[in-house]
């Protein structure tokens, strides 16, 4: 693992303020991840997803690997000359994406599935997904684990558990790259000994970084909350912890009062995309007609792009109701921006030892416009 | 019409450099217009409007009016500052969307039609078109005309003539901004008699930039540059000379050749969302699977931001092949920037004296890829 490394800076509470070192460079943390599905994030360029603050991107395997095929981006110089990102970039294991699919066979040997684009039938093993993610080239690779569903009872929850245990020591073994660090992922479902157990057999293995997988699977806030609480502890301090597809502000800021660094979730691109908008005082749908005479920014406490550069709620509007593309630039940019600049708060909470007090004042104004 | 003059810098044969003023600020001539039909260039920020080179643009009168309505535009400090774009702005007069639709009816009143939003009874008059265009606020208006459609007998070729010039008068008498300029446009179809008649007449009005109307509209190629050849030496030297939407790089270049110095058209960004982009040899359809694989960007030569980023044909067959939005956006900053460069280049060549000997050596190499 050259070049990986994680320096905790201060706690206020469990609430973590620290640096992960990559080879293609630093992530101050609590840091949010934007989600990059295809090698992309959805409606923006790399440079404006930077000029948010995002440090570091997600790519999803299981997409990738469909199309174009990881063979062709390692051949065009891999994942971050591809997608033109010279940050770090995390890639997950395809594992969450085909365990959702409707028609795939599970076994100890991995997860057969019909690939969506052609019918064909494939295979994902432990193996298999290390192999991608090795070609592809992301600098934190997840090891393939088996996402138990929500609700699920205790003794499947309990196959996922031994599932994902005998799978990591097939993903260490296959993985080839020093110069990418492999994380493993807690599952367990909501059971906080199947937790335990897990994290206590992936700590034993020393890996760089620790996930939390197996939440924002329909348990809601409270259930993520009680599984992050009981399993973070378990991950050793010197580690990245990584809080897997979570979420809303207020659960990420929960998450990282539980001492989580690392997030990544769709929800502020995907909202971005139907004209929900993140602001200081809520979340406010741009097509409402509400706005349509509104010569305010979207919030008008923000430094994102979108905001400063003066583009009003009723713009906005009338570009959703036109449906123009820029519509989904514009809000996709000022989301991002939102949760860039959440963790940064959360971050500088922290380090000023205030984060619960932060935290409160945040939720309390967050809460207002409803 | 303050703050508007033409100043001409030199020629070469015919075509011209000059610089255009505008209250809003310079632009050089020869110089291409982005089309932003509903106050939104498709799929790019203003800063990347700019960033291509685009130093005037163009917005769509009948758009807007119905969506979101020039009193709103008006009421949130006019179109400058609704769409995020301080340079100069052109709105066209609504005529030519009016007369595309199916079922208008035509007087010399001015034209009744259906809202295709609403289907509520609409009509445009040189007087409302003007109204709107004084509301709306861009830097250079258009008159109200009669739009003559392709192919066109000699009488009703002569009824749109008549029709344009009862109307400028109208359209005089109504404007109201002499911080707008008022462009006076020539119809007459493919009949050079007509076309001269409509330019005198024009002309006698001092009008502060004259435009040439009715091509783009199925004549091709080589009626296009009869009509601008014969009409284009009636227009005032000391005046801005705009051929309407238009066109091809070709079709640019021979539009140059005769004396004109604006144009706008759909076709670079149009053509960038379906995967068309130019090159320095000729166009190409970054969805053919010869370039699944092609690690080179679109136009080595370009200087375009998606081509300097290092973006390859094959990410952006990617990205259209899984139906990014980015994929819009990057052939859509490529597609601008080659037609800026285009103006850019035929402007250098004038200025030198070698304009004719430019286009022969673009054309070549531009038809080489063929």
């Amino acid at each position: 693992m050259n070049g990986f490394s994680y320096s905790l800076e201060a706690r206020s509470g469990l609430a973590r303020a620290g640096t992960f070192h990559t080879p293609h460079g630093e992530v101050e943390t609590p840091s949010f991840m934007p989600v990059g599905t295809q090698g992309a994030v959805r409606a923006v360029t790399p440079e404006q997803v930077r000029r948010t603050g995002a440090r570091i991107v997600l790519a999803n395997t299981y997409h990738l690997a469909l199309r174009p095929g990881e063979g062709l981006v390692a051949k065009l110089g891999g994942l971050h000359t591809f997608m033109g990102w010279d940050g770090p970039i995390l890639t997950d294991s395809g594992g969450f994406q085909v365990f959702s699919l409707p028609n795939k066979e599970i076994r100890d040997r991995g997860v057969r599935f019909k690939n969506e684009l052609d019918g064909s039938e494939m295979e994902l093993t432990p193996e298999r997904s290390i192999e991608i993610q090795n070609a592809l080239g992301a600098d934190v690779i997840m090891a393939f684990d088996e996402c138990t569903p929500y609700p699920a009872d205790e003794s499947l929850a309990r196959i996922g558990v031994r599932r994902t245990l005998l799978w990591i020591e097939r993903c260490l073994r296959a993985h080839a790259r020093p110069d990418q660090a492999l994380f493993g992922i807690v599952q367990g479902s909501t059971y906080p000994e199947l937790r335990q157990q897990c994290a206590r057999e992936l700590v034993a293995l020393d890996l760089p970084g620790y996930a939390i997988g197996g939440v924002s699977v329909g348990e809601g806030h409270e259930l993520m909350c009680q599984i992050t609480e009981c399993t973070a502890p378990m991950l050793p301090e010197d580690r990245p912890r990584y809080l897997m597809g979570v979420g809303l502000p207020e659960d990420l800021l929960a998450a990282v009062g539980y001492g989580m660094d690392l997030f990544d979730c769709v929800i502020p691109t995907r909202f971005a995309r139907s004209a929900s908008v993140f602001t200081a005082r809520g979340r406010i749908r741009l097509t409402h007609r509400r706005y349509r005479r509104d010569a305010y920014p979207i919030d008008p406490s923000c430094d994102c792009d979108t905001c400063t550069a003066g583009f009003s709620r009723a713009y906005l509007h009338h570009l959703f109701q036109a449906n123009e593309v820029l519509s989904a630039v514009l809000a996709t940019v000022h989301n991002l921006r939102f949760y860039q600049r959440l963790m940064v708060r959360s971050r500088e909470a922290v380090l000023a030892g205030g984060f619960a007090e932060f935290r409160r004042e945040f939720l309390e104004e967050y809460g207002r416009g409803r």
